[in-house]
């Protein structure tokens, strides 16, 4: 009597692909994993969050009130001081940054599931980079939307691709299902691509074309996650939030779960209406809004500059890793597999000749684990696109959560055992 | 252009009733509440959660691991000690109990809106307690589910109308898109009801014997949100877990938010397969799990005894404000209102006399309002049934967050208005 209890989504809801590979690493004790976006156990702000929840509860004006509920759409002055903070990465003050636009949830992730609830039924189509966050297409997956992918350049998606998709679907009636196009625009998950500025733009523009064929709005749905572990000090890119037109039309979500802690998991998001409003109520179905300890938790962090202090310190740490890596790819991987170096994040790219397969079932990818060594097969982070047959030459690579001798250890063996198939 | 881009979901979902209730209360400062269902400031554990959040971040065994991802069902450590404090209320271990059929959450709501999520399609059937817990409804209401109330004795729902409910449903082939039967068990909301074993058995059996008309499972789910708040000391109501047959077909939630803290708010639930792996990966999609810092924070709680002590002076606390509620009320409110009194939780219920109207819209709301005192309207509770029409002359009030002086006062004024009308 089991089969029919479970509801559509219930049925297709299936089990997460990175949770196989997290078994695979659990059965080998020895293995490294450069698999995990798990973010670096050396510079969580153990220390720091301990003065920081110290003051909090033993200040009679805060201690109480975080224990305490809170408001749905998050703390004003977590979501105040987020407004600045993201004022100050962009550098300008406009409307659309504005603390009322202001969301805050439990993780990113949260905020991307909600979007989506509040966008989406069932048959919908959600654009997406190709490749894109697998986790992302897990959501579309489990909640009967499809996907369709636009390919990715060095600086973002490529527009001739987005514009023939976009023309494709006016002929073919199915624009009006389209919702958003979804964007990781800094340090990409899993490529490391970051898009211009111009690219958002013109991204938006073209969108915005096309918005009378739809019916309704098309959204740019900004996923900053990666955003503030960017390896020099430089200014980063602007968000599309920046942009003329911009307020109607971009959801910006980002977080503080990377640049922080992912064990007190804040993420923010900027929308406009009608989705705030929608996703506010959402979330009160939901949770009520988010525990208040870990949202006063990051407003101390904010407003005493420490959480700056702690986010260069961090930015310091995955530069090097990411140089002891890139060192390592120069030394041991073969010259005909293509690697695409990032400004930030936490991952390498890597193309091997056509050919030769990286999926789980690949000799490659079942040599790695023998030799305990652990990556993400590229087809992962494509979307079922009927429009073309999914890539497996690829791999995420991360330098996450591997510690630098083990970046080396590991590349070393992953170089051997493409040295054999490449 | 707006209109159309939210999905259905997205234009079902409300503002929630309570949001205008706090507005009520935000625009009149002197304003007494007996509408909110906080928690009482006075006893939030502040002192004892810097402790235990201080002996976290200091110890290196558990400091990093807090600030760290963590496994998407909740920290191992967390759904052993959840188990065995289960195991240890409901006086036995079994099977039903066991640490892997436990899931966390963020707050017990979110376990709520996952399992509706597995469970049901647009359309179905949710059997609810009649009045019921309104965000509840709220939920089933944004997804599009159904409810159907089930008439509320002083010990749980009536049975002979749960049955004549079941069969009706059964003759109108409306059963297959009946899922479960919600129930608040211990001083229920809004009520302060308290389900007896005999009844939550009774209740097991019904669903069983029109399993094979409905095609599929019929689960109890039992939302012991409330549970740990009684007021005396003895042994509590076993859960409807401990019954013969229930592992199967119980689905329990409970939280630590009330008897602990909202501000840290975790919640729990044990789950019947397929609903635990399929929640599980729901939750994956939601939030990769909940917030590891504030589930360390609890089991350390559990762990050290320092809950339990805890608990017992919540209690205590409550006991008393509900004494000084149930004294005023017999002082101020006239002899033709029924009251309701429980043996723990937040709230007391009141009828007033056929006639009386206590909605928003009434003279008995509004001349409270201008008096400075709020209440919840009795028919915020009341599923929007095709088979009733909803009683509109009850009203929840709630001894949760308002000192004693303020129970006493509030009781008075509102006493005064009920004289008035009654």
């Amino acid at each position: 009597m089991k089969p029919n209890v479970l509801s559509k989504m219930g049925r297709r809801t299936t089990v997460p692909p990175i949770s196989w590979l997290m078994h695979a690493a659990l059965s080998r004790p020895k293995l490294i994993s450069l698999a995990a976006g798990f973010t670096d156990n050396a510079t969580l702000p153990v220390e720091l969050s301990r003065r920081l929840l110290n003051g909090i509860l033993r200040s009679p004006k805060t201690g109480r009130p975080a224990l305490q509920y809170g408001i749905t759409a998050g703390e004003n002055n977590l979501r105040a001081l987020t407004a600045k903070h993201l004022q100050k990465l962009d550098r300008g003050h406009d409307r659309a940054h504005s603390p009322d636009r202001v969301i805050i949830t439990g993780g990113s992730q949260q905020l991307l599931y909600m979007t989506l609830e509040a966008l989406c039924d069932e048959g919908d189509l959600i654009l997406v980079e190709d490749p894109t966050y697998f986790v992302f297409l897990s959501i579309l997956q489990s909640r009967g939307l499809q996907a369709r992918g636009i390919k990715l350049e060095r600086d973002g998606v490529d527009l001739a691709h987005l514009e023939k998709v976009l023309e494709h679907l006016k002929k073919s009636g199915e624009l009006r299902r389209v919702k958003a196009l979804y964007l990781v625009t800094y340090f990409q998950n899993p490529t490391g691509v970051t898009t211009s500025l111009a690219k958002k733009r013109a991204t938006l523009a073209l969108l915005k074309k096309f918005e009378r064929a739809a019916g309704h709005p098309l959204y740019l749905l900004e996923d900053a996650a990666y955003r503030e572990l960017r390896f020099d000090h430089g200014a980063d890119v602007p968000t599309a939030l920046t942009l003329p037109g911009a307020r109607e039309r971009v959801i910006y979500t980002g977080t503080y779960s990377k640049p922080y802690a992912p064990g007190a998991r804040i993420g923010f998001g900027i929308l406009p209406e009608p989705l705030f409003t929608t996703v506010q109520r959402i979330k009160g179905n939901h949770d009520f809004g988010t525990a208040n300890l870990l949202q006063q938790l990051l407003a101390g962090a904010l407003e005493s500059g420490l959480y700056d202090r702690h986010v260069a310190k961090v930015q310091k740490n995955y530069a090097r890793k990411a140089r002891v890596m890139k060192q390592a790819l120069a030394e041991h991987f073969p010259a005909n597999v293509e690697i695409w170096e990032s400004g930030g994040g936490l991952y390498f790219w890597a193309r091997l000749p056509q050919g030769v397969s990286t999926g789980a079932k690949s000799k490659v990818f079942q040599t790695a684990l023998k030799n305990d060594v652990l990556y993400v097969p590229g087809e992962l982070c494509y979307a079922d696109d009927p429009e073309r047959t999914k890539p497996d030459n690829e791999m995420r690579i991360s330098f996450g959560s591997a510690s630098a001798e083990n970046i080396r250890l590991g590349i070393a063996r992953l170089g051997e055992v493409l040295r054999k198939y490449c």
